[in-house]
């Protein structure tokens, strides 16, 4: 990776009651929930959010996950989701993402691997659009 | 009401591990989506389900809500939500819908009175449709 | 209300995907999981979050709830939910909350009364301990 | 697999609004929801339901997920989630699972392999109880 590129992303957030199951843990499915709010908040800050999605006709559905559940988060527990790109393909692109305590690496709480699509609004392939903060990065990747 | 005419839907459901908290009960918002299951399963039988709604551009969203919590359900618990249409008018309609376990009407969970506006794609109010069950049950209401 | 005890709550959040629905709006039951968000957090700056709940055994569930829905918010849109305590009564607490953009009450979206009860672990009810902080809203209410 | 033995559950589901998001299509992290919906009713058929989990002081949680989204579900969709079990080992045990349009195997949805440990209520590993559905089925699949 070149120098002066940071491919990481931290978003804190809190584990709320609605999270939990009976079971005093994160319902297993909620994880999967805070790994798309980080890239969400990731591509936005990039200027390749919801909106501009929207805006371009260009949409990122994801079409494999990978999932470890390592030790479960409970209620008000805050953690956070650190993302990085592990690979940019011509239309798709994984992310490795894990949930943490904060700022603790030996507490990783779930890890996963999230592959994403890029789509047009009638969902058929499409490469990245040449603007696409995607392209930056596997020039970035190389 | 005429006779003949029965304004009650009863729709059955499972208590899933998701629908809980971990307090060990069913966390209280999702008692609005088991009554909202109810509604559009209803709506579906009366020929007005959300396929039919979109082909005639015409929409249901909630504008108020009260809801009473009287006991808690709880895990693998076998409820009923009980649905009845308490009023009808221009361009809104109130359901009055309960939760309680099967065919015992002593053990009601929860209680909720739904107002529901009719809107078109805009969000604009509209008036029901000509052909609207609403227009049925009004009538027979009377 | 005393000088200087400022009975209000301001919670800011971000619209995410995994709250909106098919009609491109936030479903209906997730204000709910907003409002309870923004207790939570005060009840935790007040000292008496989940956590001294648990070491008390003291639990605040809702068993009543009205609510209004003026306009929809949307996905990634970024809101605050205001929270303030309307009554504080032996064994239960009323809270008023709304939803809002940013710093403009002119664009309430969504407005909501709640009620908490005051139970033990067994789910009886029970007078507010006394180091509560609702002892110290209620007096500064009178 | 010896004759006579069905290792396969088929468990029917409606997909509701809740399920939905602003794309039109399920959230993605809701088909989780339905595989998990889909193993408790089977493991309660064959007597080892949630309730009997608790009777016994062992739990099954989630250690491992890979799914793949192949295409998508729309609302008020019929569908049907179809479970086999996989492996079983002496504290784990693995499930295929994937979502289709009713009885239609060719419209696949969403497909599965998840990972359940076996632990007791301090969350450490334990070998299946002696009486446990995987025991027979371990044998059944030999």
């Amino acid at each position: 990776m070149k120098p002066g590129f940071k491919n990481e992303f931290v978003y804190p957030l809190r584990i709320h009651i609605e999270d939990t199951d009976f079971a005093g843990i994160v319902y297993h499915s909620n994880y999967l929930k805070f790994m798309e709010r980080a890239r969400s908040e990731w591509l936005d800050q990039l200027g390749y959010g919801i909106i501009q999605q929207q805006e371009h006709g260009v949409y990122f559905p994801i079409y494999a996950v990978q999932m470890v559940f390592l030790s479960p988060a409970r209620v008000h527990e805050q953690v956070e989701v650190v993302s990085a790109i592990k690979e940019v393909r011509s239309a798709s692109v994984i992310f490795d993402q894990y949930l943490r305590r904060p700022l603790s690496d030996d507490k990783i709480l779930c890890k996963a691997e999230i592959k994403l699509a890029c789509v047009d609004s009638e969902m058929r392939p499409r490469k990245w659009p040449k603007a696409s903060i995607f392209e930056t990065i596997r020039r970035t990747l190389t």
